[in-house]
């Protein structure tokens, strides 16, 4: 990463009280997994997510703040195959562009990890999903140099961040705590993941909703 | 529980961001694990939680206030074998009386939950160690008795309070979540433990240094 001048950051990324990013038995129906609709319900009332989604309306204050701040100066994304879709294998065919409709809240270059190579899919509103092949570094310096100076967004899921963790990249992780308990599903700090030496806790707020923690690298 | 007056309360059990209330390695030198006594930190620096260990001074404020409601009510404890000692199987002798000295920080009836019987063990200053046999159920309804219509403290481990969780016994839950990654150890959320249907999270509030979470049985 010769030239990175961006952070990689994690935003938003909401778990439960059990530690869960989303629920038990994800399928088509329940993408986030039983009960994990309720993991994101927070930013869905406030202002900025509620925009993010094309939707008036929505709270101001303190969650609205953090939501808001997530999306200014982010010049590039990157998720897993598994936030992006179901499909899994091969791609059957080039039906599948996301969960988000032909306008995707992202307005910028989105870098999917996968093992099976894909055209880029261009969609309206300037997100274009590029489908990265050769591992999270590349992935990264990728995103990078699209964002072009700007930050990348690290969006999920769980296991995306857990690599990206592993080999400290992640410059700075912000989760929302958010007050449901879903009994099982995927976790974000999985056991296995260690200690994360070289990040702290640099600042723990609740709007009363839901618990903001912001972890920086500071090693 | 035919004259269960009083409740089953959970207080200051805390746990890391990545949801350990024990760190990994628990040891003689390292009872709560290892970065164990980080998740106390917080309870230490408070008046509350210093006068409990005999020691003077500390800060006022939410933490503090938190600590010392949890005193308030409770007639007796009860708590795992884990948590009263290191020692593992039959009771070799009289001799180990629990971490706290002669003095221990309860001053009033604790019930410990073991396979082995033992007689009971008067320490200085109201506190007297019950060894119960028969269960958890057992231990509550003796607990309840000693009590006498005041609450009961359920102090841990974590596998402690999941079996009464199970159970479905526990009145109300309040967890202390700090700012440590411990990267390892023992899960009070643990995987298998399920929704705990009929609880919900009925506070959540940050004092900056640690957020306070109540959960409450509404089922």
């Amino acid at each position: 990463m010769g030239d990175r001048s961006g952070r990689l950051r994690v935003s938003n990324f909401s778990i439960s009280l059990d530690g869960y990013g989303a629920g038990p038995d994800q399928s088509l129906e329940d993408p986030l997994g039983v009960g994990g609709e309720d993991l994101h319900t927070w930013m869905f009332a406030t202002r900025a997510g509620r925009a993010m989604s094309g939707m008036e309306g929505g709270e101001e204050g303190l969650d609205n703040d953090v939501v808001a701040a997530t999306f200014a100066g982010i010049g590039a994304t990157i998720m897993g195959r598994n936030m992006f879709g179901p499909v899994r294998g091969a791609w059957p065919d080039e039906d599948w562009t996301g969960w988000w409709g032909e306008n995707p809240p992202y307005h910028h270059p989105v870098f999917v990890l996968t093992h099976h190579p894909r055209p880029p899919v261009r969609m309206v509103g300037g997100t274009t999903f590029h489908f990265v092949t050769e591992g999270i570094e590349a992935a990264l310096e990728q995103a990078m140099n699209a964002a072009d100076g700007a930050d990348v967004c690290l969006a999920g899921g769980a296991g995306t961040i857990q690599q990206y963790l592993r080999a400290g990249l992640v410059d700075e992780l912000h989760i929302a705590i958010a007050p449901v308990l879903l009994g099982g599903g995927q976790r974000l700090f999985a056991d296995g993941l260690g200690r994360l030496d070289g990040y702290a806790c640099t600042d723990l707020v609740s709007s009363g909703t839901v618990v903001h923690c912001r972890i920086t690298r500071t090693g």
